[in-house]
């Protein structure tokens, strides 16, 4: 079926402050190390005014993964919501001009742009605190239907799932996308997210979702079970899904069988954000250029080595020339 | 003399906007490599939409060298104008959280606080076009008399001389410092600065400076003539000149004589952006401990090694440490 977009992604429209800091101020802000966790704006500014100086770079789940899928060449469009303040323009910036469609207006009347706090730990763990902003203000108005309907594959992330009229988009997208033929993808997010929502992912999963994108620790916590029951589960619910598993690579599960593809040598462990975001990325490129699955995991892998390597949730390199010259290598 | 403050630093507060861009996009924007250039702001809208994905790091040049002064322990101030937004924040966070105390009240009805778009080429040469937004609203009434009286040195960026109120505000200071028996210190910023404002540098150096900081290009932009008339023509207007030459290192000039040290090893050149403001922070902090020309010097370019090892203009390494081990390498 012809198609005017590989992937439309939808997500939060962040901005994270990067910090490096070591392990003891994680414990002295009381925050959970390596998960994401959500907090107003006055908490928000009490753990900036205890951070180190930082760096500002876009990120966002599902918008880092359609940075990365731009960056492979691929058509890409995002949705998701800013407000029209200084933060907000740096995030339409940096997505826009890798090419990638962005057609959601800027909010006006609304809190700022939202910010993640990322506190990278020296052992390139990354540990995440959110102040969701302007985000809060998507609702199902802001899905282009032209975009969804044009696209092969409508990706989502979990973390939609934490506000109602976001969830709304969400439902009304993956309509959108099944009338007009085309795939639902969900990425799980984070394993306090699965827990926040078990339920209705569970639901959601049976009746909505064709893909899906999980850590080890993601999966297990929504089947709470191993990871071999886990992955035996999923294949009941959804056509495919494609489950990261760090140094162990990926396994991907679908109703003909499962492959495991060894994860991609990594030269320097920096930091490990945007590692599910660009393997993602990398597997939906694939996946909408009608690769098998070994070759879609594989490419995830590659897209995933390529941003743990640096700070920073986006890729640093072309991706496309990368997982070509990556791919060619004997 | 007792002191709060080793330095007390004046310039203009910037958030960078730093891109990695081929070299025929500069052609294609008609900017001047290597350089500092002022654009309104319908110009930098207009740039920052041909620039690929970046990253926002604070800036501006004497801002750097207070960040790098807390980095190496030092006492210091800074003096600078942000307006109340988003940037503001992030620039007022970067430097306080490394302890630098920076009394200025932000502006609240100004233009957005300023940006340099930064793009940095693959040789790792920077091209700098800013937009000064609230920097303009620098006057005489923001210079703080504690932190100028308490400090050791009084540190100007050039560039200030651009604006006549900020200008005032530098006099202001300089008056201010000497009146307290403090030195006063400037940087000449970048060689098309001291073109524009060659002769009231002149005036300056003569009239207000005690120690002057200037690249090769700067000095000799300065005097119109070479490196080794112009050092001694510098000899005779300031009691000490810092003049840093690259890969060749740097020479110090004094009334007492003339010491040359050489360039730290620097594994990998990055980015040049802040290597003269960091030179400037190792050797003032050096200074106001006492050292000796060539140790000032040393530490300078232990400093500004840091700084080119990687993106952006400020530190990304505890530089107290990294003084101390490298001076204790035998």
């Amino acid at each position: 079926m012809d198609s005017a977009y590989d992937v439309a992604a939808i997500g939060n429209a962040i901005v994270d402050i990067l910090a490096r800091v070591e392990e003891p101020l994680l414990a002295e802000l009381g925050v959970e190390k390596g998960i994401m966790t959500l907090v107003d704006a006055e908490r928000s500014d009490a753990i900036y005014s205890r951070l180190p100086p930082a760096v500002e770079v876009s990120g966002g789940s599902a918008a880092n993964t359609a940075a990365g899928i731009a960056s492979l060449g691929g058509k890409v469009g995002f949705i998701g919501k800013v407000k029209n303040d200084q933060l907000g323009a740096v995030f339409r910036h940096d997505l826009t001009s890798l090419g990638v469609h962005f057609p959601t207006a800027a909010a006006v009347e609304a809190a700022p742009t939202a910010r993640c706090m990322i506190m990278v730990t020296p052992d390139a763990q990354r540990t995440m605190q959110t102040y969701l902003g302007a985000c809060v203000e998507l609702t199902p108005a802001d899905v282009d239907e032209a975009l969804i309907s044009g696209a092969q594959v409508t990706y989502l992330e979990g973390y939609l799932w934490d506000r109602p009229e976001a969830k709304e988009a969400f439902l009304k997208a993956a309509a959108l996308a099944h009338k007009a033929g085309r795939k639902v993808a969900l990425s799980l997010s984070d394993p306090f997210c699965v827990e926040r929502h078990r339920d209705s992912f569970m639901t959601l999963l049976a009746d909505h979702v064709d893909l899906v994108f999980a850590n080890e620790a993601e999966l297990t916590a929504l089947y709470r079970t191993d990871l071999d029951q886990a992955l035996s589960a999923v294949r009941a619910h959804v056509e495919l899904a494609a489950v990261t598993r760090g140094e162990h690579g990926s396994t991907v599960v679908t109703k003909g069988g499962t492959v495991t593809v060894p994860a991609e040598p990594v030269q320097r462990l920096v930091d490990t954000t945007g590692a599910g975001d660009l393997y993602a990325a990398g597997f939906l490129y694939a996946y909408t250029h009608g690769r098998d699955a070994a070759l879609c995991a594989r490419t995830g892998g590659i897209c995933a080595a390529e941003v743990i390597s640096h700070m920073g949730p986006r890729p640093e390199t072309n991706l496309a020339r990368l997982v070509e010259s990556t791919l060619s290598a004997v």
